[in-house]
Order: structure tokens, then sequence, then C-alpha cells
């Protein structure tokens, strides 16, 4: 296994970018002004469909050949991964097809035929991979991983690029963990950059896998998880990502889901910005001192999506 | 009474800028096509203190004499006039008193007393302008009117003048009505740079108070309101407003509390925006087609502000 290299990420940049959003860089005085540092939000909950998905799946998608798009293209996902993934194939012209449990947010099942996939529900978490591998093989489509691929890193880390070309030398990168596909791309585009920033990644308690992963050597698989952060629920880290964390991220802690919660919920309140559970795990790491930071340091945290309907606000707000 | 001016406005811009933000006019792809339009929102939720608020009361501030600052200003507000004023006074360094309902929202006059103002809680609805009266009168204080003041409709102005500044000549502009400052205003600066423009104006049928006012040709005084968008329940609208809306206003139309809802939670969950309820008024008209607007029309709808806390939030979405 290689890692992927700055040179990687600049090459997606311009292949990605004309069906993108190039998501801004937001003060945020207030929450700042609660853990004494110069607080910044990439705002990647404004990025097509509503993530920073799309960013991985289209410089995938584009690296397929002729004849493998002309096939397809099949995943699995509860959420973000398919719309984004749908999104991507519907610019870029390709049939996706997507497996969800039969559990799946309706909301979710809905933007991702929206976008053109067909979405499959299909049993429930374990009952995914072999549906998608029975499909993929019926039908010879090229399947495209959450975030275990060196392409969707590389895509992912453009969001590390664009942070480095819009904040200088920041002192603390914050980015949330779910597989680690967002973390090993931006962690190599910020230390290329600016070796001395600090990355960190946030895990939920009840879905950290990359911590234990790190400790262990290799990558973990959990039976189980239970977090409030749906687009971090992924069970196992990849070996890919795990190699660049290992490489590139400074340190790697855990937030509760109240923690979250709370996080979330003054982002709302305070910056009137709709993030999703996910995305507000690096501000909740900060807010309840999981990490230190040096008073008035300039810290940079990625809201990495603001997909959350109204059931789902009412059950976190319940 | 006289009509503010255009140059009213622009001599306003330069006074108050200095503590403001600059409001970006964001694209919403999503919305849009649901009504078959260019729909662009002017993101006044992002404003300092959370609404529009504070452009008005730092122009009026800023028209005070030595003396009168001095002294101090007082106000009644329920919401985001005693907030706006609260931060226009801070950052002046005057002192400011708001008469607030005993029944005020806490995060409400938490805002208030964040900014450094006195927040008097004091009775219901009927009883705030003679306690603010009373205190004006023992103090010397300077009265701040909410809305019905040419200095503080030429702040609000701003947020037209701004439109104009950005969107090269719009087909509409939508905008919520609660006393009519902000129209008042905002027609003004349209009017004067577009006069093709359609103004429109939105209030909640359980606020309506400016277009029986127009029916009537005199601001009608209502015995109570009922409406979920608290910004908007001013129950009267102004003389000088009133003037403004007769002269560039082209249209007032009415929004139920259900289209208000519905529109607010498609903002949320399609642009990733908390506006409050009030600021999803004008979205709201033209969602429930309660104006035409031909196909392909670029819009504008002014997102006026984003005050939700939770607590209300949960009672929205119950």
């Amino acid at each position: 296994m290689t890692l992927i290299t700055l040179h990687d990420i600049e090459q997606a940049q311009p292949v990605i970018a004309p069906y993108l959003h190039r998501t801004p860089i937001l003060t945020a005085s207030a929450l700042g002004a609660m853990i004494n540092c110069r607080l910044l939000f990439k705002a990647e909950l404004f990025q097509k469909a509503g993530s920073f998905k799309p960013r991985g799946a289209l410089n995938k998608l584009n690296s397929l050949t002729a004849e493998e798009r002309q096939r397809g293209v099949i995943a699995i996902s509860a959420g973000n991964h398919a719309a984004g993934l749908a999104y991507a194939a519907s610019v870029m012209n390709i049939r996706a097809t997507i497996v969800m449990p039969e559990a799946a947010v309706a909301s979710k099942v809905q933007a991702t035929r929206g976008y053109g996939a067909t979405a499959v529900l299909h049993g429930s978490g374990k009952d995914l991979m072999p549906k998608a591998r029975e499909l993929q093989a019926a039908h010879n489509l090229t399947f495209c991983h959450p975030f275990d691929d060196p392409l969707v890193i590389a895509g992912q880390g453009t969001v590390g690029l664009e942070i480095s070309q819009d904040v200088a030398a920041p002192d603390v990168v914050m980015v949330p963990i779910g597989g680690g596909g967002l973390i090993a791309g931006v962690a190599t585009a910020i230390k290329a950059h600016y070796p001395r920033t600090r990355v960190i990644g946030v895990e939920p308690e009840g879905a950290a896998k990359m911590l234990p992963s790190l400790q262990q050597g290799t990558p973990v698989t959990l039976e189980a998880t239970h977090t409030i952060a749906d687009g971090l629920a992924a069970p196992f880290a990849g070996a890919h990502t795990l190699e660049h964390v290992q490489r590139f991220v400074d340190e790697v802690v855990l937030v509760s889901d109240a923690e979250i919660t709370e996080a979330m919920l003054l982002i709302m309140e305070r910056c009137k910005l709709m993030v999703e559970p996910s995305g507000a795990a690096g501000f909740a790491a900060l807010l309840f001192n999981r990490i230190t930071v040096a008073p008035g340091s300039t810290v940079v945290c990625i809201l990495s999506g603001g997909n959350v309907d109204r059931q789902r606000l009412k059950t976190i707000l319940s």
C-alpha cells in the first residue's frame, strides 16, 4: 500500500471543481470566544449533496475507462456516500446502484433516487455487502468504496487543499473520522503545506475504530456502533486510511453523543448553520477540552455535512 | 411626514458598515427549481445579533448628540430589536435599557444582557410602553422605535442597497413585514435603482396589519396577533412605514403559519440555513403561490433573521 501525495490531490482539484462548490471559510467569533481561539469553519455542509462526499466520488468516477462507465458503478451506504456518489454519477452520466439498509432514513433514499441512482433496499448492516457483490458480479459493475480507496482519499483531500489555500498556516485543523477517508486526504494536504499545523481526528465514543486501530497497528472492525453521528458510524477503519492517519495525523480524540449534540445545537443557534451531528464533532472536541489548544490559536473545524431532516432533528432535540 | 430617499440610505451605509457584516447573496438552486425561478437569498440571518435589526439601530444611535449618548437610550421589544439595539449600543458605548415582557424567551433576554444592555422584565404586550415611558422620563433617555423612525428605515434600507449593488435588476424582491421598517427602507433603495423590479411584502395571516392599513389608508392596530413568526408580530403598522409602502411596494400578500413552517424547514433541510420563521415568510409566499412570478425570473428573498433557540425549534417541529 502506498500513501497518496499532494500531487494526487492537486490533480483531483481541477477534475472535480466544475461539478462542485468552492465552500467558504466562515469566521465563528462567538463560538471562538468560548474556547479562546480564532475559530474558522470550512463550510462543507454547503457542498453539493450536502456533504464533502461527492469530492472523492467524482475523482473515482473520473478514473474509470469508457467501458467501465458504460457498465456503471455500485456502492453500499446508509447516508452521505449514497447521495454523494449518486450526485457524482449523475453529472458524469454514469449509472449508479446503491444498496441501502431497509431502515435507511426516507429522505436519504429519496435524495439518492432524486439524483437518478437506483437505491436497492436490502436487509441491514452486514447484509449490504453480499448483496452489492452479487449485483456487481451479475452486471459487471465497478465497486466504489466509501473511503478506503486512494482516488477517494485524494478527492476528499481537496478539502484540505482549499483550507491550505484560504487560511495561512492554521495552528490546528479538526477533522471528523468515519472510515477515515476525509482525514487521510486532508492531513496529507495540510502537512504538505504546513508541517507544523496539528491535524486532529475526532471519533464518537460509540463508533471509535481509528483510535484502537492506531493502538493495535492494524484496522479494527467493530461488532456494533452506537452514535448519534450517523456519518461517522462506519464499523471499520480502512487499511489505506489508517496508513495515512499513522503518518500524518497528530492525535485522535473521542467525543460523546451528548457533547456532539451540544456542539451541533450551539452551531445552529449562534452561527445559523444547519450542521449534522457528524459535522459538529470537531467543535465538540474543542468545546469539551478533548484537546489542548493554546489561547489565540487559529483553529479550522471542518463542518463535513448538513444532512439532517426534520424527523431526525426532532429526535435529536427530544 | 416625508419619505426617506436613496441619499439617506447611502449616507447610512458607511456609518453602520464598520460594525456589521456585508451579508452574502446565496444561490438556492434546489428551492429555485421548485418554483421555476432563479432564487437568491440575502442571508441577513448571518448579520450581527442574528438579524437585520442592528442596521437601523446603529443609524439611529449615530444621530444622537453627545449629551443624548451620555444619558442613554430605551426601547421595548420581545426579540430581535432588543438584541439588535443592545449590540448597536454596545459598539457605540451607549447605555441601553430594554423593557421586555416577563414571558420573553430566555435566550433573547440572555442575548440582550450579553451585549451589556439592561433588560427590564415587566408585564406583557400593552404594559411595556407605559413602563418604557416612565423610565424614559425618569432618566431622560432617548426612545428608539423598532421601526417607525426615518433613521431606522434608512438603516434597514441598506439591505436593499446591498441587494441593488450585488444583483443586477432582479425581477422580484420578497420582504417580510413586521412593523414595516425593513420593507420601507428596502423598497426605497430598490425602486431608486430598478423602478421595474417588483417589491413584494409578506405578512403572516395572524398578524396582518400592513395590508388592512393599505386598504384603509391609515395605520391599523390589531387587538391581538397569533403567529409562529414572532419577528413579524408587531401589532401595528407605522405611519412612516405605511407611507413608504404606499409609495414603493407593489403588493402585500399573506401566508399562513403552516406555510411559513414548511418554508422554514425546507430552507433548513436543503440550504442548511437556520432561518427563523419570520425569515422564511418570503419563500413561503413563493412556494404556496401567493404571488405569480414568471418562470425563469430572478427572485431575491431576504432571510431577515436566524434567531431560533433549541426549545423553540422543538416546539416548531412538534
